[in-house]
């Protein structure tokens, strides 16, 4: 008999497994179920969309149910999985528009259900036009809503709201944004925190307001149950047309609790390297899967699109009867404010002393070019090295100048451990329109050396 | 009694140990002598002089000699080298101006005499306005003659020529190339020298011609001895008001002809991982030295300027009493014809095949973006792994998208010797005005893992 592979969720992880684990073998049975009635979009893409630099949502669809079916892969939309049986080896299943329940065996499960806005229970956080995005419906609805509107509340300082602000700045909306802890993107150390807020509001002077240390007491709705005001603990009252919840998200496993299958930090479901969950014959993939922090040695949970489809594919294989490890993740991250780079990889300095490390950091502000090319944009970077190992444990890069090189130069060698010393030397291809003739990383790296050699 | 160092050469190697050592040894007499009568300047940035992107040249010069004398650091300029004694331990040098001959003791000695073109052997070689491109002042007398021409050869199809064409061809001038090889660029694979030779005509229609497999037979001059004429072997003539040779470089080491100072390949000077010679107390320093190839454990010779600044620096420091090692290059270069990016890095599929590696390629021609981000443009890269080791042996990379962040992802995973299967899933920082979720580059290795594994 064909052996049937059931996989739960559509959004990045769940069908690139499915079209990955197809490439590989023509004989198995793939079927998808997954809760909304559009499969495989990158919701990354949203705040661009809204932002109006992408009109059409259905861009951001990279693959069709239609295109799925082609390929012999059953995509089932609008069914929602209530429960797993790892006895009977099945899931419970609801269908959303007749609402039947059924059950469907499965030979190899997948579980990709993703995560889910971590909602703060708050008086008035049900009020109309009160929003999260994870979804391109939630992308419609606030677009909709932004081309009507003045004034908008970002609620969280992290990258969503980050990228929120871009868009709604662009649409001549008026933007607060709320964090309750004393810094936005808290992954960073406070020095660029800082750096970027003041980039923020230099930028686009009179547009944004950033609030920290500020926490949202209640929300106040109008006759009609549409959200008009934020009033804050501190006693701060901010008149809006929306909100936007950008409070996190948590992994979205309830339909594992009850089951053997063992969860991780923050209920996400443990995963071996071969993504393989504690129960035999069930993988878990995407954001609702836990991950290993290579810089940390730890289990850490990192929700990633870029990752999601790593783990996707991986699994894929493994599943086929191949052998692919993901060993891990270094916590990379990156968006913009407009032409700004903001990015991170590994751990922050505040963190590695958290995990014991004996860390030492140079931060350089730079020119991206050689100085005397025209086009050259500055850029802050903060590079950050073990005292004992003399290995790098991370970077943090900002500007408007091309910090993605940077901090892309570093991965290979934070994951291979490369030691300080023969970073720091690394041959780089130098021309003037690319980088200075010793590269601005580079410079941090000699600058460390010294520092660490006295 | 103080410690003398005397550092010969000005160019960008010799002026950065001076002013390095200077910064860690307060102690130490510096004398550099240079040929020229400027020092410390970017030679890379001429090709951007002649376009006309830079106006003044003194905007090259990094360090004037008014800067060294206020650090206490003695430029001797239009002073040349003529004999290294190193049993005397001193240097026979002549004044350009005076011609007077006279003896220099040293404590240390750096040779940093850098490299002077290749000139071949051909009749009508010495006509007015044939043109090498090395100092400033070559720069000023090609643009000079440029404004006043409208048609010139480049002879060799190297980094050089590139870049000139792009600078020439900017200014309306209708360029010839010709170049002896079957390919320009020739540390390309053929593959990506066609690719590049189609961009560089398809980019620039009418205004430029590239001929292979062309030898120059002999120059036509007119009465006022100034070549009008390039006859080649094949029997064409290429009328031309100007010519730029870019035929390549050698090591400038005739000082140290009949010294006991060992030279390497191509008769540049041998240094070991600290930048000494064989002599003691004489060290070597940027484009007259060889170099360690880190991927194919083999010396070579590849004069570039990051490398001579990352060797003054190194030797400034070992020289000063601490530790530095210069390990080796990984052949390293880009360059660009307007937005196309053009770069390698570690070795190419043939030579890799002549070094008896066995590679194994994927060529992937990819968005540098997300497909739905409006400013994504194409890219092509090839990835060359060794089938036994698994390690990577070079990336080369073309287009107008961001390839040279996809080369400096890959240079640690070289230097490390980072395997494969690692690689394929590094955690590269992922936004949508960035990458597309599997970075190309990955895409690329995992490519190769397939091949590899069946």
């Amino acid at each position: 008999m064909t052996e049937k592979v059931v996989i739960i969720g559509g959004g990045a992880a769940g069908p690139k497994t499915a079209a990955k684990l197809r490439r590989e073998r023509a004989d198995l049975q793939i079927d998808l179920y997954t809760q909304e009635d559009i499969i495989s979009y990158s919701a990354c893409g949203l705040p661009y969309f809204i932002e109006n630099i992408i009109q059409n949502p259905e861009t951001l669809i990279i693959r069709t149910p239609e295109d799925f079916q082609e390929k012999n892969i059953n995509i089932h939309t609008k069914q929602r999985c209530l429960k797993i049986n790892t006895v009977t080896k099945s899931v419970l299943m609801e269908d959303l528009v007749s609402h039947n329940i059924y059950e469907v065996a499965y030979g190899i499960l997948v579980i990709a259900t993703g995560a889910k806005p971590d909602i703060p229970d708050i008086e008035g956080i049900h009020l109309k036009n009160i929003f999260t995005l994870r979804t391109i419906d939630d992308g419609i609805r606030i677009k909709q809503k932004m081309q009507k509107s003045k004034k908008a509340v970002l609620v969280g300082g992290g990258y969503i709201s980050i990228e929120l602000m871009e868009a709604l700045v662009s649409n001549n909306i008026q933007v607060t944004l709320i964090e309750k802890n004393s810094q936005i993107l808290k992954v960073f150390d406070e020095d660029f925190a800082q750096m970027i807020t003041d980039y923020i509001i230099g930028k686009t002077p009179g547009q944004v307001s950033i609030l920290t240390n500020e926490k949202i007491k209640f929300f106040v709705g109008n006759e009609d149950g549409e959200v008009t005001k934020v009033v804050l603990v501190s006693g701060k009252e901010i008149e809006t047309d929306f909100v936007v919840l950008g409070t996190g998200v948590r992994p979205n496993t309830d339909i594992v609790e009850g089951t053997n299958i063992k969860l991780g930090i923050k209920n996400s479901i443990k995963v071996d390297n071969t993504l393989r969950t504690s129960v035999h014959g069930i993988y878990a993939v995407g954001d609702c899967t836990d991950n290993f922090n290579l810089v940390t040695n730890s289990r850490t949970w990192v929700p990633m699109g870029s990752t999601a489809n790593k783990e996707g594919r991986c699994a894929a294989i493994n599943i086929a009867g191949g052998s692919c490890f993901f060993d891990g993740i270094l916590n990379s991250t990156i968006t913009k404010y407009f032409d700004y780079t903001i990015s991170i990889i590994g751990i922050s300095y505040k963190e590695a002393l958290e995990f014991g490390f004996q860390p030492v950091f140079a931060i350089v502000s730079k020119r991206d070019k050689a100085g005397y090319m025209p086009n050259n944009e500055s850029m802050t970077l903060k590079l950050i090295v073990d005292k004992n190992t003399h290995t790098i444990l991370g970077l943090q890069g900002i500007g408007e100048g091309d910090v993605n090189k940077r901090i892309n130069t570093v991965i290979s060698a934070i994951l291979s451990k490369t030691k300080l010393e023969s970073f720091m030397n690394l041959d780089l291809p130098y021309s003037p329109p690319y980088s200075p003739a010793i590269d601005p990383v580079l410079n941090a790296a000699q600058i460390i050396y010294q520092k660490i050699n006295g």
